[in-house]
């Protein structure tokens, strides 16, 4: 029942009478009225407190666990460790999408059996009485530990030996095959297109720079948390605040031994995730706690345990050289990413090396990655993962080759861009994108006609792009005696996703976005769903509520034919009435047919489940305008446009607010945000007063313009518009530093400290940057 | 997508993997560990206690209700009273299958405006920060009331005037018109077929007895209770205690005047409903408490409030006139019922109708009915609604002429028994029905060959009717990766109903019904699907997920066919395992298919919804000993047989269940349980220390014996098993009695003063029941 896809044929009609509007949010007044239910809100009786034991170090052996003290304290219910997870067998794997990992690895990641691997490791777990007996009882675990020497950067673990090797089982993947030798390379991968030694020798003017960033959070605002009830009847139910419900349902099976079918998850609204929120942590060890105490378990984290316990987006290393022709054409790129995973395998490098060049279409083409173990907490999305990193190297190189070469940074961009019928480095040829659409738009807006003014001001842009992911989907439409539709779906709603699926309902039955009544629902109560992350659910959920409102469109015309004993071919459904083709008389309101449906037949329930072809690329990019006082480093953003390709807006408010949001986290990445770890691997700066998020003080309003190239792929030409906004901003603010104060940065972030060791080292000849100081526009 | 119903085509073939099993219930580890969630379980952030005033008068004007006092009182956040509800116009109807009714009576029995129509009226409301602060400020209400006389029987209030009328605007109706003339009558009907003069002409024997019946309740162990949240966007979610949410999201919408898409109601588990958990009562108040309060509000009735506050079932007068020839063939058969509607129209007289000579073949029959309102609660449904005083008319009657004619009881009722093609009074001719089979397994049963022993004990019989109903429902099941399905529906589960269904699934699927997980979703969540009433659910909702189930099979026998190349037709399920008929090598398992439905095509959904023809009624029979005290006439029951056509068991030990817990509210019914008022129309037996259930010390276990006469018109061939077993007790107990000490009994309960009273008039020669009093077998 699946519409058929057909590439590069426009599915879209781009006219439309719900999509394109700004309804008011369906969960709005839930959550500005504070009754919207979130994983700390979760009351059961006999709930217990859970609190997790953490290491202390970022790299040991456990040599023991002492809980008895623990046990004993009054009010204290369960005490858990590694051990009580099902033991790893050796050829035991999980997948999560990034090819087959050791089993062990999932299990270590939520309580810690042999080693620990990083500072908030979890050792250990406790339920008790309350948070207070919970905490009081973890600092009475006894644990002796094996310190061992920490590795903090990729290219530290490419050479890494002897005890700082994290995994004794670890061999480097390199072409589908495990290479010999311990090692903390968990894989390496190249891609290769053209004759880059060609390419290079025929540029008239090559640049290679290395660049290296820090490890960043989501900073999502809700701590993770999670309810776990496992009950008598071997069924485990957990509340949870996830992205991905059924990612948890398969996480817990894999951890705990179970069926999938076994474990129920409840999503609860959610605080942020940014691509946070998939992975498995304390929600094992409140699981085994509730089995152990027969009683529900919640536990919340601090925030420190977010920051130290959960992962983050990788720290880099990068190096990029391009060749361009002297009319600015690039005609090879070079790039070497090297990314730290964490404590287990799976960076986003191989997702940073299908990006790198990706706006771009350049003939010669090298790319090769590293994904590297590292003492840090197990890499986790966020937002366009390892495409920020990339397109930081990239895109502030490829301004340096404007700059060189005076050709507009735009129009360097526009003579280069990818466009439909490019092929990307790593195999895939693009169907119809918006890169030019959006450069475009960029050189046409007021902001980038706008002189800058004022001293030690400059203006930077860059471009990124992201690919989005499409994944499959299931939804339900019923209809309502009052001519109003339940949908139901299982995607958690972070950013407005009830409203674009109920818009993407009500297109199809022609009938309001708040006569559509949107629910999310729980594992065990709708179809299987992938979560909300990779921008998809707008898209391929969307998608799936599009077939499940046609599969209602067609019974309701089947009852309109009942009723009128006509031919179901010869009825239509337009702007709220079901009418005749042929006979003019023939005419029924949607609310009036709803309310003949048990009379004719019963109830109406349409369902819809997708694994959509078809995922629209999307490129987003900045201008933006900067204010660098030479004396402190400080960079002050001045004026901020971003320009996004949607493919098709469906609530444009929403997807603006995508594009602000991807826009400040960019902004933070770019000049504030890091860990700060000492020597030790001890994270310095495990607080929101010490981890500086950019705040509204920090920014001023951010300009939105939505281009809309739609994706052919996509019934409405969706494209998904959750991550690409947080892509160039890193590259752009860099390339306003230099056109503000002649500084070509190498690292993120560009805060203060960095903005004046790079003027320094430039001082001192070690940069490649030019002095630049006195240029004005 | 339905399947085709053929009237009188038995689509059920008999031989079945899961159905007529006994796997363990769904819901059973929760159910016995505490676990599962009641509405009294339901906490929520800011919650606040609700507590209704209740009239103690049964008839009265509301003069003033001043509520100054309440609203004063610290802690109070919300009082309301029936000014709060929107005003009722002349002509605003209500529908709920009784045809159009008042809006005003709906809401005056929520909260009410110029009268009170019973003790236990509800007058006004308080939200309180807890009960205790509620109760305290209820007794500040201060109410004047004019009080009139009350009403409190069926004869009394055909004859009722001046201020006995309870509504000024009440007019009979009948064939279709109201009649002029204010009255307490609602409703008259009358059922003819042959020619009942002729009839009556022509028998050799003619017995004709009146009836007089007590107010009895349901008994639910749970009382009922409402949480209720009307938030800020409109929209009102309240959870429940109740067998039909779907019919609270009416009444609610109704009586609030919200659309009933506006309205979401959560059914929690239920303790026990019976029938008694479909209307309206303080749950509009809880609502309107919650709006005032702004603050989520719950109300939990005490016992008192269940017993005069909710729905019980009639009282009624009956008078019955049975003609029958020598051999025993009824050819006559005349009845008359006046039914207590209680405070407001649509007692189950027009049931009771359709019920009362309907297990026999008769040829002369006319059947008067007559629907009268009294000073008594709103009169709610209880399993087989207005049958079983009926039955007790019925079948006493034709033992007396069985008695007199010298013919076993169970072979007058064999030789007059309905089958296929009989046509009733009240129109249908009956399909396929199990009267004779039942019929004949009570006389092959050994209860009935074993000899009575002792003084004072009797053997009585009876059988009784109900047609059970249809309905429109919906269902979803999805298939898990582990191959296992999860089903989601839309049925409070009291009788084990998670497990009938997941059995027709599984039975669909070959698949066991351990694999399959059932979840009960809110009325958001799940397509519209009338309550669990009615006998309906395994057959109805049975169909529905029947039709799911088999939009699960399509879709994965296309994918299988995908899979192997071949066409769909080529390919079958059987004993859990896609084959392809014509190359045994293609042959895959339920569970690998379902591993690999993401790469071909993502998730499988299937869909079912149903408004079912082909509804199969329901015959049931009781043998019933008992032991008669002559001194105290008290009433011991000895043994106790149940026959019941189940059509298809599906699951027999919840058929057994049903057929056991029927026949001791029948038993209940039928010896003990009453309303007891004072002649103020005061209850004053509302506790269940005073008012008598059946307890497990008051009787033998319960033998149970199936019979499976398939129901043509459902694909497994269910009728519907949870009402018709209250029917045949009270008369067959009535029989035993007689057969025991010789006294007729013609009122109900047959309680010991009720036994020694009939002893009494019996020598004072006012009973028409003879002298048997030395009668043994």
């Amino acid at each position: 029942m699946t519409t058929a896809y057909e590439p590069n044929k426009v599915m879209a009609t781009g006219k439309y009478d719900v999509i394109g509007t700004r309804p008011i949010r369906h969960d709005g007044a839930d959550k500005v009225t504070g009754r919207a239910k979130y994983g700390a809100d979760i009351q059961l009786n006999g709930l217990l407190q859970g609190k997790i034991l953490r290491s202390p170090h970022a790299h040991a052996i456990i040599k023991s666990i002492d809980t008895s003290k623990a046990e004993k304290l009054p009010g204290v219910f369960a005490v858990v460790t590694g051990k009580d997870l099902p033991k790893s067998k050796a050829g035991d794997t999980a997948d999560f999408g990034l090819g087959p990992q050791p089993m062990k690895y999932l299990r270590d990641n939520a309580i810690a059996s042999d080693k620990v691997l990083y500072e908030g490791h979890a050792v250990a777990a406790v339920a008790a009485i309350n948070a207070h007996v919970a905490e009081e009882a973890i600092a009475l675990i006894d644990v002796k530990y094996e310190v061992l020497p920490p590795v903090l950067t990729a290219p530290e673990g490419i050479k890494s030996t002897g005890n700082a090797i994290l995994h004794s089982d670890l061999r480097t993947m390199e072409g589908g095959a495990p290479k010999s030798g311990k090692t903390n390379v968990a894989s390496r991968f190249q891609h290769k297109m053209g004759d880059i030694k060609k390419g290079f020798k025929e540029a008239d003017v090559v640049i290679e720079r290395e660049f290296n960033t820090a490890t960043v959070h989501q900073g999502y605002i809700e701590p993770q948390n999670v309810t776990a009830v496992w009950n008598n009847d071997g069924r485990l139910h957990i509340w949870i605040s996830t992205q991905g419900p059924f990612e948890y349902r398969k996480a817990l099976s894999l951890a705990l031994g179970l069926p999938i079918s076994d474990v129920k998850v409840t999503p609860m609204e959610i605080g942020g995730g940014f691509g946070g929120k998939f992975p498995l942590y304390h929600e094992a060890a409140a699981a085994l706690l509730s089995k152990k105490a027969n009683r529900p378990v919640k536990i919340v984290m601090s925030r420190r345990e977010v920051f130290e316990g959960t992962g983050p987006t990788p720290g880099s290393y990068i190096k990029v050289k391009l060749g361009a022709k002297k009319n600015g054409k690039i005609i090879a790129a070079q790039g070497y990413l090297a990314y730290e995973a964490g404590a287990y395998p799976g960076s986003p490098v191989d997702a940073a090396g299908m990006c790198i060049f990706t706006a771009y279409d350049i003939p010669n083409v090298v790319i090769d990655g590293a994904d590297v173990v590292v003492n840090k907490p197990k890499t986790a999305a966020y937002r366009a993962p390892g495409a920020t990193n990339a397109a930081f190297a990239t895109e502030t190189v490829l301004d340096e080759i404007a700059d060189k070469l005076k050709i507009d940074p735009i129009d360097i961009r526009l003579m280069n861009a990818a466009k439909e019928g490019t092929r990307r480095a790593d195999g895939p040829v693009f169907p119809k994108v918006g890169c030019i659409e959006v450069l475009e738009a960029m050189k046409n807006h007021p902001h980038y006609k706008t002189p800058l003014k004022g001293k030690n001001v400059g203006r930077g842009i860059a471009v990124g792009f992201w690919f989005n992911a499409g994944l499959q989907s299931s939804a339900t439409v019923s209809v309502n005696a009052d001519g109003t539709i339940n949908l139901v779906e299982g995607n958690p709603d972070i950013g407005g996703s009830r409203a674009s699926l109920a818009m993407q309902a009500a297109e199809v039955l022609t009938i309001r976005a708040e006569d559509v009544h949107p629910s999310i629902t729980d594992t065990d109560n709708i179809g299987f769903t992938f979560g909300t992350g990779g921008s998809r659910t707008t898209f391929a959920t969307g998608w799936a509520v599009y077939e499940a409102a046609n599969d209602v469109k067609r019974q309701l015309i089947e009852r309109a034919a009942k009723i009128w004993g006509v031919k179901a071919k010869d009825i239509e459904l337009s702007k709220g009435y079901f009418k005749s083709k042929t006979d003019s008389e023939l005419k029924m309101s949607f609310k009036d047919l709803s309310g003949q449906l048990n009379e004719t037949g019963g109830p109406v329930l349409g369902r819809g489940t997708v694994n959509p072809p078809g995922v629209g690329g999307a490129f987003a990019g900045n201008i933006v305008d900067v204010e660098v006082d030479p004396e402190t480093g400080k960079t002050q953003v001045k004026r901020f446009t971003v320009v996004q390709d949607a493919g098709k807006a469906v609530h444009p408010s929403y997807v603006e607010g995508q594009m602000q949001g991807g826009s400040v986290q960019g902004v933070g990445w770019g000049l504030t945000e890091e860990y700060f770890y000492n020597q030790k691997g001890q994270m310095a700066n495990s607080s929101l007063l010490d981890y500086r998020l950019m705040t509204s003080y920090d920014l001023p309003m951010i300009d939105t313009v939505i281009v809309e190239v739609p994706n052919p792929g996509h019934p409405y030409g969706v494209r998904g518009v959750g991550e690409v906004n947080i892509v160039p901003p890193p590259a752009a603010l860099a390339n306003a530093i230099y056109d503000a104060v002649g500084v070509r940065m190498d690292r993120l972030p560009m805060n203060p400290a960095a903005v004046m060791e790079a003027t320094w080292e430039q001082k001192r000849g070690k940069s490649g940057a030019k002095a630049k100081a006195t240029k004005k526009k």
